[in-house]
């Protein structure tokens, strides 16, 4: 049994953490954090997520609960993550980190603890996003060279302002580099007018935007007489609250180390 | 049971459209048309086409089966077609026009055969592109003004030279007329980087291109909540040969005039 | 504009209401009604729906707020629902009903409300599968004897105890009445083993049932060289709000009658 | 360079296995089996396959080609197969065979050469549906005890006979291997009425059979807040020569062995 800790228990992403450990017969609701002198201080972190009571209530320090917890998930910002590393570190307890944004800086400071705690560190939690980029490697070679045309698209809400989307692009890298190809040499990512006939290495990208749409990426692999596509959906942010979920259990036990989803997945 | 009789019978659509007419129990193999001097002349269309051996020869002029036809269908070059209209008119028989390429001169030509002959003319015969059309302009004008983000995706084979594709943008004017909308003014036909989010009046086109994918189009209406997708998928030329037939049905017995798919399908 | 009130405002499809109301321009959010004794009352509506404060403050009964609003909205139960439309009947106001699961001798006590009120009822609100269902109509109008095989596929997350949905029978119900055929004949509910080919005139129904999907419905027409397809997706009860606040804004106005989503989307 | 030698030049399979041959630089297109007897002995077969005089004529016996190919590509029948097999043996040929239909002891004699010839031999040439069967694997180890309910959805014309489609049941069976289930024991195959919740083991199918579609496959891992789908669709027999072609490239210069796509694909 996993006894799991989250930071930042009151907000959206803290909320949907509760709701994925409680899933998990393997893990344990051990704690939440909230803001030093927040007002939910004391608030049962159950109720909070809307899962009914569960006797364990939101603190607003790590150390109340020191000798309650074996991983703490963490999805806060920089300055609150890396505390909490080194707090981590120096009680010999684990961490998930989904906290994004991170400069340089903070980087190198987060992959100094390396060697002093058990960490999952990813930008992108996905568990279903991880697997398609591993099952992207595995069609890329067997596909890359035999006259297959590979499209990347990607569908997401009305409100996101970059096209195509982080993950298209790395689908997009992960499938180039495994083929000897670049982004920056083979990579389309308009078509318009009279572009002419597709040539054999170009990897093309089609964007959507519409609605409320989480996430949607397809990798088109197309030769005369077959396609092979491989599809994530994201439907909600408990994808990524059940990959750092899955990310706590398996690093519960684990050695010191930064470890990221491949490892967790097992892929490697 | 409508006796039809086709124009470039030996080419690849000339026998896709002698698969079509066999398909029907209300339509007969009546006659079929090859080039003056061809060496096909007198050969089976039936065998030409691969359905076996049906009785009925092809021959290298209309007068020669004047008696035996009720509609010519023709997809061949605009002044082939423009003598074949002009032969019916004379002649009291009934003619489905799929031939493209046709410039201004020759579509006033055509049109003055309006009041001498009853006439199905349409660049693409397609029943499933002409019902999706009417498809959109019902579905626009329930959803345009609802806060529904409009997105228009369509595919093709690699060697298709221009994007988006005439179809789609067919349908992309179908639906902005219907809401007051142009192409011109709202159509985005790529997105690229830091783009923003989307605008709220924006018709959005997504191209791909990739192996042998004959075309598909969907259409897309988004909101908060929920998507309608409309679309159309060409496996062959089957389905311009298909819509082709039935037009010769339906126009078997109609008045004088010019018609197109529209009219067929009843849609009007 | 539209003054509308919600009942049951703290559930979750009352503040999905709130919500939906707070994106349309010309309605205002005029009351809220909690349950007689709640500790909500007093409430601000806004604050309940996580939209910020509005000025509005949940009351628990009608009475209160009778000077305040012109239409209703209700998605409660049976009995609560017809007394609520017993006030609006009484005070002129107007009211759309989404209210499931009424009994016949129910149905008939709202029914006779039709000459003394304007309502607007419809077991689903959503927008779009009642667009989706005149899409269908209409489809199946133009395709339904020229050799299309109809098909539809829909998918909903695991918890569903049913199958094929209420959604996906209707849709097959609009399409078999429009081409003369029934479900109670011509339905296939299942193909298993050697059920040979596939009969000209039959109506194919497919279950997927997976995860979190809210409900996806797709009615395919087939034939030899094209497909059209009719998909609808939903994505949260965000659908069904929408479709109650655009009731309530076309309803506004009207003459008492007892009117349905067709006559709100106008597509009689 | 490939020498290939086909063997029934002039049958459907033929003549797009000489399409695809035409397709590949490092293969060329080395002759050409027709049945004893028939009349097509002697003709060019480039212009049996509409691809143009090739100055290859097809002839009635492999002996008349021995000196001129490296590798025979054969999907006839077993019999036949069999005496071809035979004959590469003893000549010091490679061969790839997608004949299919073999009863037992045929399918013993196929084995009691693996010693003395190079061949490869698989059911189902596609290269796309063999590497799917891989990503099946990968994607069922990483997700199959973690919540994700797999659903089986395939769709073929109206012709087809039988449900599932051997395609669907293989690829249940390789991630119900992988994870410790088998389809007999929690294989779905109908949804009907009241039929309660999905329970967590079951591996769901369905059928859709309409119109001309080649086959479809698409399976999906879906839990809250996710899906990924991995799909293949073939578009025409295509699929099959170019998966045969590259077979053939990859078994020249190999030792003898019985091979299979996987092989050839390297996946294992």
């Amino acid at each position: 049994m996993t006894r799991i800790a989250i930071v930042g228990v009151a907000g959206r992403m803290g909320r949907t953490l509760v709701n994925a450990v409680e899933q998990q017969a393997d893990a344990s609701l051990a704690g939440g954090i909230v803001e030093p002198g927040s007002s939910l201080a004391g608030a049962d972190i159950g109720e909070l997520a809307g899962v009914g009571k569960r006797g364990v209530v939101a603190v607003d320090s790590l150390s109340a609960i020191v000798n309650d917890f074996d991983v703490l998930i963490d999805f806060t910002a920089p300055h609150v993550t890396l505390a909490n590393l080194a707090f981590c570190a120096e009680h010999g307890k684990r961490i998930v980190i989904g906290t994004t944004g991170m400069n340089d800086d903070e980087l190198v400071e987060l992959d100094s603890y390396r060697d002093k705690v058990a960490m999952v560190f990813a930008p992108n939690m996905s568990v279903g996003v991880n697997l398609t980029l591993k099952l992207l490697e595995t069609a890329a070679k067997a596909l890359g060279d035999e006259g297959y045309d590979i499209e990347i698209i990607e569908a997401h809400h009305r409100h996101k302002v970059d096209a195509p989307s982080g993950t298209a692009i790395k689908m997009g890298e992960v499938v180039a580099e495994r083929i000897g190809r670049t982004l920056k040499e083979h990579g389309v990512f308009e078509r318009v007018g009279q572009c002419g006939p597709r040539t054999d290495k170009e990897i093309g990208f089609a964007t959507v935007r519409a609605g409320d749409i989480v996430g949607e990426h397809t990798v088109m692999f197309a030769t005369e007489g077959e396609r092979i596509e491989i599809t994530h959906k994201a439907s909600s942010r408990m994808t990524f609250a059940k990959g750092a979920v899955r990310a706590a259990r398996w690093v519960d036990g684990k050695a010191h180390g930064r470890y990221d989803m491949q490892d967790v997945l097992e892929l490697n």
